[in-house]
């Protein structure tokens, strides 16, 4: 078989992924329409969809490409947590961002109010989208709630919640150590990376060592993602103002290269990278994609 | 049989409700401290627990007094639910109130960061308590499942937060209908309500007919509830300023009151306690204590 054609397979994903959000977002009875519209502009438009192809790549890699769709509504319930929590994240009680993907952010395009309440709505909303339609057989049932408990963990008061608080604790502290930045960024980013992927090898049928496996992948995708992240704030910053002072870092707040140094991060990067790799080699071809992700985590940083 | 002792069954059931979430908010390895205070403040202390006990009831109307601990996580979800509310309407861009049943709102207590995050977590966290641990069978796992539902329809875009959502639009409407002001509450005060009564008789083992009735019942309820709780507001604020301006009259919200007067209001609530009472004819004597709380938020307002 030839290897994956990445930009065609991404492509693909991203518009059923999006198919499948303008779906759920779509009017609906008794739902504002206000409400609606911030809602949409949450989530439309903008955006990787990286975590609910992670999603389905996972299903993919235990099940085969036929199982990725069980994957698919999971995949856009957590793309709705995302999006509720980038919404929250630029509040002026928050980060108070005016701009978010190059646009107004949601308070901008609306008013805080709203902001705040699409925001709750997408994370409540993602729950009723996590619970299939329709009847199921007992075993899928029982994924289906594991999958309720997977999410719930990725997201809350111990996952990316946790990981704001402690954010937004160490800004302006004087030396943040790397396991106090591995610690925020295990939540803050990498906890619902690791609910998706974790959730797609559910609903794909994982026994307990390919959920491991798939586990171990997706802690190292994650963290591997936010030091590429941080990587390209920095390099970004040095190519524009002729000097380091991004945007996380200007505001003071933990980033990798900061703590590392730009070759300390890469380094680290490509330490993560491996270890993703590795935990890949079981499931052979399946899992090519999920790999190819992977590379073009680090194909953007360059 | 004697009729039900209400202040000792209340009392009962309130503390089971606070000893189970205090469990549930107790301090917990990887939430952060100020994280676990600020969500304990929001939910433990006041509270008359109505949602959860009202779960409890249903699943005793439907299967007697020892099924009734198998709503006790569920009720206690809503709770975590209906605290993030008050916290999120509580905040300067929303309600913008100081004071919550006579204490500090959250975001006077901590600050505006951390109620907004404190709520996100006690939402998302409410679907992680829904949730059983350890196995089940399949029936259970099942009807598990469609609490999920219930509560995430009851509290998302076309439950609660619509509700609050045609709330703030209705500020200074001239002359809000009947119909405007019993659709704003039926979502933004009973939808979760309903919700709660619901699950109760789903985890309960409701049939078909069991579960219309009982949602019957939970709809007239809520209704009653606001009913009286808009009256309260008005005769207490009668009483203390000399003056028909109650809170939320004063905002220019829609209340009963404001549309029917005082004596239709007490009319209105009246039919919606004879519409519940008659939805409980048929659970017998195991609905008793749903009705005896029933007559109990009317005793409130008389």
């Amino acid at each position: 078989m030839k290897p994956v054609d990445l930009d065609a397979y991404l492509a693909q994903r991203r518009s059923e992924v999006d198919r499948e959000l303008r779906r759920i977002l779509i009017a609906r009875e008794g739902r504002p329409t206000a409400l609606t519209r911030a809602m949409q502009y949450a989530v439309l438009g903008a955006g990787k969809r990286i975590r609910p192809i992670l999603a389905m790549a996972a299903a993919e890699a235990v099940g085969g490409g036929r199982l990725r769709r069980r994957a698919l509504r999971p995949g856009c319930a957590v793309e709705m947590i995302h999006a509720y929590s980038l919404a929250h994240d630029d509040l002026p009680a928050m980060d108070d961002d005016d701009l978010r993907r190059g646009k107004p952010s949601l308070h901008k395009k609306f008013d805080e109010a709203t902001a705040i309440l699409a925001g709750d709505a997408l994370l409540t909303d993602a729950f009723e989208v996590l619970v299939p339609r329709g009847s199921q057989g007992p075993d899928d049932t029982a994924r289906s709630l594991r999958v309720v408990t997977e999410i719930a963990q990725g997201a809350g008061s111990t996952g990316m919640v946790a990981g704001q608080v402690a954010d937004m604790a160490s800004e302006g502290m004087k030396r943040p150590t790397r396991r106090t930045v591995d610690a925020i960024h295990a939540r803050k980013t990498g906890a619902l990376i690791r609910a998706s992927v974790r959730a797609g090898a559910i609903v794909g049928g994982a026994d307990s060592g390919e959920l491991r496996a798939l586990t171990r992948f997706a802690e190292s995708f994650g963290l591997a993602f936010q030091i590429v992240d941080d990587l390209l704030d920095e390099t970004a910053d040095v190519a524009i103002l002729g000097k380091a002072a991004g945007g996380d870092r200007a505001r003071g707040k933990a980033t990798y290269p900061a703590i590392l140094g730009l070759e300390g991060a890469r380094a680290a990067a490509e330490k993560e990278r491996k270890t993703a790799l590795r935990a890949l080699a079981r499931f052979g071809q399946r899992s090519e994609p999920l790999g190819a992700i992977l590379d073009r985590v680090f194909a953007r940083a360059s």
